[in-house]
This record gives C-alpha cells, structure tokens and sequence, in this order.
C-alpha cells in the first residue's frame, strides 16, 4: 500500500475546525512518549490545569482535559451530571443545543427544548419564564453556536440560573481561546470545549471544568455514572492529588499539544488574540461586503471566529467550496439543517485568524463567485 | 511558566504501555492537519480500515478506530451491544476483566463473573458449564490480561459461544499486533485495541471490530445507544459510504499516527513482527533466569509482549522500579490488585521489542538488584 502522509499539503483551515496548527504545536506532538505515571508527565499535566482554569476564568479545581474531542466532553458533563428522570432545559438555536438534547434525552432526563430560529441568539425572557415554571436540575446552553455563528447571551442566562437549584452547563468549543470566556462570572457549573478551534491544536481532547455545585451532584448521585470511560469520580483521581490513581492510559502526545497550544496564546496575551480575532472579523465582514455578500447574523451577536456568510442567489454553494478546497488550497465550511445550501461557514478560529489569511481567502472566493457567475 | 517540553528525554518503554514509538510514526503525528471531511482525509480512513481489518483477521465491514484510548473502545461495544438487562458474562482473571463486569454492570447489564485465580488462564470447562445453564446476550474476556500477562483461550472459549445466541466480545488491547489476532476465525462479534502497545503508535484511539451478528444486535435494539460520542450507528454513517456524514470532529493528526504505524508493520510483515515478540521474550526470561528471577506465569499460557516478574524476598519493588527509571531511563511496570507489590509488569510490546532493549534493561536490573541486595 502507497503511503499517503507523503502527499499530505497544508490547507488553509477556513471551515468550522479544525483550525491551522502553529509549527511549535506541531512538533510538541513528535516529541517523545513518556509514561502516563511518569514524574516528568504529572508536572506537565499540573501545568495544563493552571493554564486553563486561566483561560476559562475559574477557580474549579476539577479543570482537566477528558480524552475525546469536543463532543466527549459534552458527552462527560451530561453523563456525570444527570440522574434518570433529572428534568433538563436546554436552549437550543442550532445542530449543537439539538445535541445537547439529544444526549440529555439518551441519558433518560426529561429534557425540554427551548428553541430559538437558528441564526438569532437566544432570548434572556422566554428562559426567565421557563425557570419560574419548572424547577430544573440542569440548564445547558451553547456559548458560540457552530452551526450559526451565533453568540448567545451566557452571562444573562447565567445570572437567571443562578437563582434556582440548577447546575449551568455551558458549552464554550468554538469560543474558548476567541473571546473571553468567564466561568466563574457567569456562574457556569459545568464547561467544556474542544482543541481544535481557537485553541489551534489538532481535535483530540476536550478541555472540562466542574464548580463545587457540579461536583456536589456527582458525588451526591445514586447510581454510579452508567460510563465507566468518562467517570469524572475516577478520571478525577489520576489529574489530582499526591498520589496518582491509573484510570486509562491518557494520549501523552495530544497532551504535549495542547500543553504548547496553550503557552502559545498565553506567550502572546490572551487580550491581542481576543484583538486579533476580532480584527480578522472586522476585516473579513468588511470585504465580503465589497464583494456584495452578506452575514446571516446581525452585528450585535455575531461570533468573529464563526462567519456565517449567505450565498449568493444562483450560486451553488458546494461548487464554489469545492474549487475553493481544490484550486485554492482553502477549506470552508458547508451550512447545516435548515441552513444547507444556503450559508457558507468562514472559520477565524485560533492561528487561522491573521490578515494575510483573510486577504488570501477574498482573492480565492472573489475568483470562484466571478466563475460560478 | 517555563516550556517544560524542551526537557522530555526519551525514556525506554518497558511498562504495560505507552511502548516506544518509531521515528516515522512521530513525523506522521506532525503532518499538516486537515479537514476530517477533505477527500484526502477520507482516503486515509479507508486505508486504515483495510489496513486493521488485516492485523484483526476480519471481513468485517464496521472495522475502524475509536476517538478514544482503548478503555474507550470497550465502553464502545459493551453500550452499543447492551441492553437494561442484558445478561452477560464475563471471565475474568485480571484488572480488565473486572472493568469489563464494571462497564457492562453500569449499563444495566445482569453480569455474571466468572473468575479465575490472577495469574492463570481462563478455563474452557466452567465457560462451558455457565453456557449451558443460562441464556447469555453476551460473553466477553480478555484476550492478552495486561495486568498478570496471561493469554487468554480464546478461540477455545469462541467455539463454545458459537452453540449460543451470544455475542462474543474480545479484549485484544495488548496482543493486537504482538501475536496472531483471529477475530473471524475465534466467531468473535465485538473485538477493541488500544494504539499505544503493539501498535507502537501513542495513545489516543482504539481500533474496533463489529461482526454482522453484533450490527444485526445493535440494529434491533429497542432504545438508542445511551451514549451519543460512541453511538457505533451514527460514527459509521462518516467511517462509510459514499456521501461521509459529520458525527465529531475525528483526531486527525492521531490517525495519521495510527495509519503510520500500521504500515510500519506490515513493511516489517505481520510474521516477521510476531517472531521479534516472541525472540526478545525469550531473550528476556532466559536473562531474568541467569539472575535468579522466576516469572508469575506458567509458560504454556505466558504474552510475549507483556511479562510478570516475580519480585524477590527482601526487594522493595517500588525502589528498583523508581531507581530504572531515573538512573537508566527504563520505565517498567508495578504489579496491580492483588499482584501489588509482588510483581513488576516488563513490557515488550512493538517497536519496544527488540533485542539491545533488552539487553540494556538486563543490565540495568542487575545493577540495581544488587544496589537493593
């Protein structure tokens, strides 16, 4: 068999994720195994919690990497937290509050879904009303929705849930590393995001937090977690304490990269990426309107790291991304659900989000519209 | 906060795993990421399959790495496979056997343990008794226990679950790639590994198998999977088919780790790799022997690639492990459960697997044997 990996070119990494990796990042992966008890390890993973309770802005102490992509870390905050028959709000505006649902929904909670139309926020009053009606043990909500490029209003929910029983789960996988992310002021319970957006590290693991109220309800639980592979209990046991307890063999190498990804951002300063990001939207808004396109999403509540730009009538959207992929070297994303065939998705995400980067993309899509026309 | 991972040095690999990964393998990890939807990529899953349906020894369609470690790949068959009330019986002789009864027990399978002494295999006779005495959905073992270094018979055992309605699931986290995996030939249905063992590749994914008869039990379950990252109906809707369908972000640069690895192996030639196992296994109880060492496993049913060492009267264990590893830079492994304290775990495991490796752990236990003595 040919070996492929020769053949394998650098793309532009303007879709959804994953994002450009930075070359330090590249080569922290190549750097060599070491045992997942060894001294020299621990120290690196102590190193990793510091950096992200950093960049989540929060205190928890049960701050860690779960060994899975974005969605395993979803899939560990419902799976810790919820008990059979656990009533459930999740605020849904897109593909990843549906799956929040349904994941809730496979777990046996009574799950309620509080829609709002996909590429508008999601409103702080129809959630007030809910919170009055029902007394819900968990409300879960997506901070930067991927499928939209939506900003919901985490801190306002979060200020609402604050007053009732429930733990607040928040899913920040496109926003952590692109726009600040405050755990602990919004009073989030349970967070979780992925690696391979702003983070700007390949996908692989799911950086997780849990407050002292998350971690309550673990421990307070009746059953035991029904997922052995993703018990925060025991998972738990192996990233604290003086003594180390092996609960599986963590992906060293993954480690390694996201350990570099962080020191990256925080090498910069987490304030110029936020800027650069911002600047990198700003730029790329300002000349998809000198080409005539338009943003699906109104300003106030747009994501600079996920674009949701409107295709053009008379356009097909597949043949302009796919000569942007072959011709171009550069990767965006398609449009999901109600969405497809009518938005493209421009990443901004992380390494991605630098001004040569956005000029290369308006001269290749400018040159694919002007065939497609 | 200081970089810390200009300070790895490469330690040799001689514990349970991670083993020591080739050179080609870490530049693979380092390749340019890419989209887990571009047409490249999606060649390189199809070589993978093809490439795992071969070293597993199956036909079988649904063969292709989980996004996790291998604890992930059996948390993976156990709640695809299992139903609330389920009941499944499980051999076990080990550390992985009763996590198997662990997982399956909470998914509300009826487990039924059968257990036999740390050390020694399975036995054919009381397998045989279970089945004819109760209805069994599932039976599942160990192939290689990598806590006690037993092989399990599992083809033995296989022929006897055929006469059944059961599914046969087979653990071969440690032996995939290190002796022969049959999975089509024992009438195994749900077969997992791990990448960082024989496969010498770190860890992050395990490699999976479904038969026709496990798809056909997932396919009639009467509840969805309850778990939503490793739902096996909805992750073969991207490994499959003409049109590739978005589940989770795949762990693109680990795959590109795994494929290397794979092809390493079969460049070498899967015989050629299995004699290696077998020659520095034997190179390393005839050493052990010349020092007075005796091995926990009798030899009829002894891994190659992972070996138990009796720890002499009078020797701190944790004293010898622990000088290995900071005097010599040779990780090895502590005994676990019962065996605590009384065995070291010496893993020849891939690329680990060769006879200088060998030689230098030898010389190294010599000498520290005797600064102990």
């Amino acid at each position: 068999m040919e070996n492929r990996l020769a053949q394998v070119r650098e793309v532009l990494l303007m879709g959804p994720g994953p994002s450009c990796v930075p070359p330090r990042v590249y080569e922290a992966l190549a750097r060599p195994t070491i045992g997942h008890l060894d001294p020299f390890f621990i120290a690196v993973m102590d190193d990793i919690k510091v950096l992200l309770r950093q960049l989540m802005g929060t205190n928890n102490p049960l701050t860690l990497p779960i060994s899975g992509t974005g969605s395993a870390g979803m899939e560990t905050c419902f799976v810790n937290l919820v008990e059979r028959g656990d009533p459930v709000l999740v605020l849904a505006n897109g593909v990843f509050g549906q799956r929040m649902a349904d994941v809730a929904g496979r777990l046996g909670a009574d799950v309620d879904v509080l829609e709002f139309e996909w590429g508008t926020p999601a409103l702080v009053e129809p959630v007030k009303s809910r919170l009055a009606a029902k007394d819900y043990a968990i409300v879960a909500v997506v901070h930067a929705e991927t499928s939209t490029g939506v900003c919901n209003p985490v801190g306002e929910i979060g200020a609402l849930v604050k007053g009732t029983r429930a733990r607040y789960l928040v899913d920040t996988v496109t926003s952590l590393g692109g726009i600040a992310v405050a755990m602990d002021a919004w009073g989030a319970d349970a967070l979780y995001s992925g690696t391979q957006k702003c983070l700007s590290c390949p996908p692989g693991l799911s950086p997780l937090s849990f407050s002292e109220r998350a971690v309550a309800k673990l421990q307070a639980r009746k059953s035991k977690v029904p997922n052995w592979y993703l018990d925060l209990s025991m998972i738990i046991k192996y990233w604290e304490g003086a003594k180390r307890v092996y609960h599986h063999t963590a992906p060293i190498n993954m480690l390694y990269g996201l350990y570099q990804a962080l020191l990256c951002i925080f090498e910069e300063g987490i304030e110029r990426v936020f800027a650069r990001h911002r600047n990198a939207h700003e730029q790329l808004v300002a000349g998809l309107a000198a080409l005539g396109l338009e943003m699906l999403v109104r300003p106030d509540c747009r994501l600079p790291m996920l674009n949701a730009v409107k295709v053009p009538e008379g356009v097909d959207e597949a043949v302009v991304r796919s000569a942007l992929l072959k011709e171009h070297r550069i990767e965006i994303g398609a449009g999901l659900g109600p969405l497809a065939g009518k938005i493209w998705r421009v990443g901004l995400m992380g390494h991605t989000a630098r001004p040569e980067n956005v000029a290369r993309f308006l001269d290749a899509l400018a040159a694919e519209l002007k065939n497609a026309g």
